[in-house]
């Protein structure tokens, strides 16, 4: 790979010309486990509602590592010192920070396809990868953890304001069009400056940074949390676990060699075999084996597989009261009769939960406004966003079930 | 399915809230045949050179309606009469126009998957989806295939400026983030116009007219003809070409079912049983049966599949020049050395070829500027584009072989 | 003028093209009062902090007018009837709902320049205009003054969401380049709806809303309410103040005529006079008059014009709480000896009062929110801007001076 | 004025937040000199066809200052060296480029107002400020002299890609809502670069670079020399003419100081005095006194001020063969019977004159396009737009007078 190649630029629809500014960083988006992130979408079935969210978890890390080259030089302008090799190491924190995603990961992490959640994955990759690039990214790796002395640099990839997330609510309200949920990165990055080793924001920047805080929980409740892609998720996840409890009792299933390893292997533990087959795995091969189970003889497999092929999703109901234990039973007594189910299989067909919106409540860390030399939290420093309204969390209950039913009420 | 559904809303980045005007089209939009273009890219492989190039089928048609929807007041309001039903099929017809499109379609239709293109399989669709609306898509096929009386309603279809060409080049624009290809394509609209029951473009846009031609031109050889698309694409082409060569062989691929048969099965003939499995066809066939071949024993179809994931893509020259045979010989033989092949197998690694950037010259219609009264040609309406530079078309020769062999050169 | 001129575009960089859907707005739009919009700024000397701020009320009259004609086709399309002629009085009534203002209105209305508000002078500018018109204005007037049996009518026209508010807030955030104040216009109007006569936003819309309402207060905070231009404004209020009580002692001053005579004639109740010199009133007399004091022998009137031209402002400090009167004593005594002033004339030199930012509680009218045929207050039925936050009021105290006594503490 | 201070942030809805690097910059913005730009439109009349375009110099000469510190740290990226010396100088040059622009000084300069273009008054402008700023300014006017050793940085400040048509293009595009004319300067500067000394462009570039200059010539027709905007330019030279020459006859004017002088004093020649006076003049004088001349008692002067106040401009046709003498005759007749003219005083009312365009023919420096080393021009590097379209120059002819004698056509 010639050097000049390495300084290629990339076409971002959403910040414009990405130059990689490492050569490291290029070498790793050549590798073959970057590269499957180009089969990893980035919002899952986020697309059923909004038909623009296709994009990759490939194209945002990119994008998350334009955001810190350009943090680091607004970093830098303001009299913080970054050296090149800590610019180098942060790029490749951020770059790899999403590494250990699997397939509808939001979904299907945990349980379903392994016993470990992304974050481990990810680290567990990048350890693999440190192996193959001879220790150049230990630095990265010891800022990933958040073991580096200069704290601030593992803010940039991971706190209440890192890149990450700067890149992820800008760029999936690009691509839902949901234009309430647009925040201005570059306008928030401009503000940014270090104080004690904080990640810090300059008091000028105070109403962005309110901005921010709205849009993202907009993006929560119009996006991340909508109602119809809940049930759709609902509905992948125990699709999946429907699979699995058929190989269970031997029941054949079509699925490509990559998913059936996992759909049979449950609580591995030999994580060098997993970590080779789960970098093997990706959108493709559930939806592939998904659309075969269309047809499957297992009447509960293939009315989920069909479901969700053909945007036929179950009806969620959305409430700010948990639902009654005679509702939910009417329901369930409704499906079993309509769908001719056992008490046992309702599992598969009847889902009643809560989902939580929790703005900035959960937050171990603060977003600190910098003015005259002092810090305050933005709960105190804002006029508009009371400490009240930002610590208070948002608990919706749902209940979900085949629409079919409906036809059965008086 | 409620009314109040039918009118319902669907977000899009690239034109905003797009409403569902005839019950109809939300009704077709909810067969499965169409809700298999959510799982056909637009653009392929693209997605390999601009990562934000993962729009579908399935949204660009939707856009394409709305874009006619608008069309369609704009004439009214101009004093030509569309009725409610002419409205309706019209608006089926631009919905429809792409359902025939198969998995990687521009490079895989006709030869490898069906002999067909996708202009016959949209028709041989929409006589199908006819069937099962009662007729109620008659007048949506007559448009379509030119046969209704009110010709201007097929331009919108298909002609220059139809609805089809306004949306992709602007929806492959936002989403590759090549902002040189950005047309305007509500301004366009603004001035269409119909005169001798021809659509026309008003004068005042004849600069708009100029900048759309000009875009065009740019999207052709920036995206559509991008030399390293072109690689990849020859790539898959080939490698679906060697599996079925290889099945031809006897030998066992793994590959989904629904793909498995069409590499099998050859010069088929029943279009209905054609259709059906073709409908349950879509990318995630292609891609997860890719992924598995990588590990193939057949070290052609494996190296051409491990490219195509990995996105070790093959090396490309593009020049206006047609390569020497010597040149070309030269590269063929180092090919076969490097790889060790037969001269037979060098058709799956070297690929000698030229294409045509034809913006207006191959064009049967004309877009007519209407200017007092009268029609002229854009070519010499505009004073910019003269006849000459519209009517010239570019040729570019490419060759295209592994980059491995260039290490080979002394 | 033709029939053909009058369908005349209009391009607006904020909203597109525009059409002038009714001929005699039109007609209106050509009238020597409504041209003189065209010199008369939007906002006022928010120039001197946003320098694209240059937009005038022209403008945005007909950017108003381009919104009410969208809402109108929206509330048509759900089945509520307005007529032709309400379509052509409503959209009269938002064109000229700001005709009555005068140059920097915002500082000068009132004491300055006349007796009047701009609604009051603006409904006499109506009146005016209906006789000229043969009464073809008195629907609109009816609608303008809330007499007219549809109220949603006037709701479109003045209310929490009238297309005037829609207009300008999205107008303002860019012309100043303040992206965190841009709200979706249109995205809200496509939300509207009428119930029980009322103007009512559909639940789906409720999050536009939400950020609607926050991105006001961010627009009062960062723009309307911006500190320094608050200094600027007192400054050009005290300038003219200054100008008025020279001549009321007879010095020469200067200045336009067309100013001066409104600087001489106070408590003028001859609206007709008024009214006709008024109407040949602009930004270009107050501007060329401060420009030709700067040179005055007058010191005051001299320092406080140059201050103007030159953009050597005031000190502004704003904060939560009153200025103690010893602090304010102290500026002013220091002011005294720097200048060498009399206390008297410290009024010119030395501001200290309170600005209030009322984001929604000032409402006479609610945001009403429709749900399942209920109306509910945006306040309730929002998740994150509890009543508490929306109601509450925020008072800053502000104090302003010259900066040149700075320099003179220890 | 503090050091934190003059690291000021300007918000510009062109180019988002602005930067200004160098402090000495910060100080030549706050002279008076430069500030007068405020008040300078950079479109003149152009806001009676496009209401948008009401921006000023001081926006665009801060915006240009802005694209230079973009280009700068592309060159430097790339390996070329500039000095913080060079890098002060070259941004003070461009900063500076227009500092010698008067009202409508496209429509004024020379004869009306002074005897000078507005590059001879920058260059005054700018010595007499280097006095001022003791030398500091030498560097920068060497360059801007294009007497400075590395002459690329002159191609930056004037040349076919210099940041001055970047920066106007874009912005002109911006404010008027011409979107066919936006050009993306970003990613121009891009793909600067720098060879022998010249401003060079990489291969990759061209497509830019053609939609640049289709841009560019779409700018032109629709704007620059839009028919309306040119009579409304014809008639504003010829109003301040006509003051001139009723001056001459002793006839008393209304008009502010600083304009009244220019009007009287011609052909002056102490460039001192004139400097001083110019520095005072600004659109306002000329708005002001135009609008005090629409109720003059001489006919000629207050029809041409009061068609310019309430828009009520000459008909302009335009064509691309010249008038004939019998036409022009015809109009000329009319004209005087209907205005009871005398044939001498014509001059004032019928206007027949031709306009060119001249994409990239008139350049006497070429747009130099990089590929492996070796420069070509962009006329030959690009396969879209032949020598022969870009070297052809369009001329038109136009005859423009009042409307109000259509009305005698028979």
């Amino acid at each position: 790979m010639s050097k000049a190649n390495k300084k290629k630029i990339i076409n971002d629809p959403v910040h414009g010309f990405i130059r990689i500014n490492h050569s490291i960083c290029f070498d790793l988006m050549e590798h073959p486990y970057f590269q499957r992130l180009r089969r990893i979408s980035q919002l899952g079935l986020t697309f059923l509602v909004y038909p623009g969210a296709t994009h990759t978890r490939f194209h945002h890390a990119i994008g998350a590592m334009h955001l810190m080259s350009t943090a680091i030089d607004v970093i830098r302008q303001k009299g913080h010192e970054i050296t090149h090799k800590e610019s180098e190491a942060v790029s490749i924190a951020i770059l790899l920070h999403d590494i250990g995603h699997g397939p509808y990961s939001h979904t299907l992490e945990k349980d379903i396809v392994t016993n470990w959640d992304h974050e481990t994955l990810s680290l567990l990759y990048m350890e693999k990868l440190n192996k193959e690039f001879n220790g150049k990214l230990s630095l990265a790796i010891e800022i990933f953890k958040n073991e580096y002395h200069k704290k601030f640099l593992h803010q940039l990839v991971s706190s209440q304001l890192d890149m990450d997330r700067l890149d992820y609510l800008r760029r999936d309200s690009f691509f839902t069009g949901v234009s309430e949920g647009v925040i201005g990165s570059e306008r928030i990055i401009k503000m940014l400056n270090v104080m004690d080793d904080q990640l810090v924001v300059e008091v000028k920047g105070i109403y962005s940074i309110e901005k921010f805080l709205i849009a993202r929980r907009l993006m929560y409740w119009q996006v991340y949390l909508h109602k119809t892609v809940l049930a759709a998720e609902k509905m992948l996840e125990t699709c999946l676990q429907r699979a699995k409890d058929l190989i269970k009792q031997n029941i054949k299933l079509e699925a490509s060699d990559a998913l059936l390893w996992f759909l049979k292997n449950e609580n591995n533990s030999n994580s060098d075999e997993v970590l080779q087959r789960f970098s093997l795995l990706d959108d493709s091969d559930v939806m592939a084996s998904i659309k075969s189970w269309t047809k499957h003889s297992d009447k509960i497999l293939s009315h989920l597989a069909a479901g969700l092929m053909n945007r036929r999703l179950f009806r969620v109901y959305l409430q700010k009261e948990a639902f009654e234990a005679s509702e939910i039973d009417d329901v369930k007594n409704r499906v079993m009769q309509y769908f001719n189910l056992s008490e046992n299989d309702l599992k598969y067909f009847v889902f009643s939960e809560s989902i939580v919106n929790t703005t900035y409540s959960d937050m171990n860390e603060k977003i600190n406004i910098l003015r005259r030399g002092e810090l305050t939290d933005i709960a105190e420093a804002s006029d508009m966003l009371s400490p009240a309204a930002l610590s208070h969390d948002v608990i919706k209950y749902y209940i979900c079930y085949p629409k079919e039913i409906e036809k059965t009420l008086i």
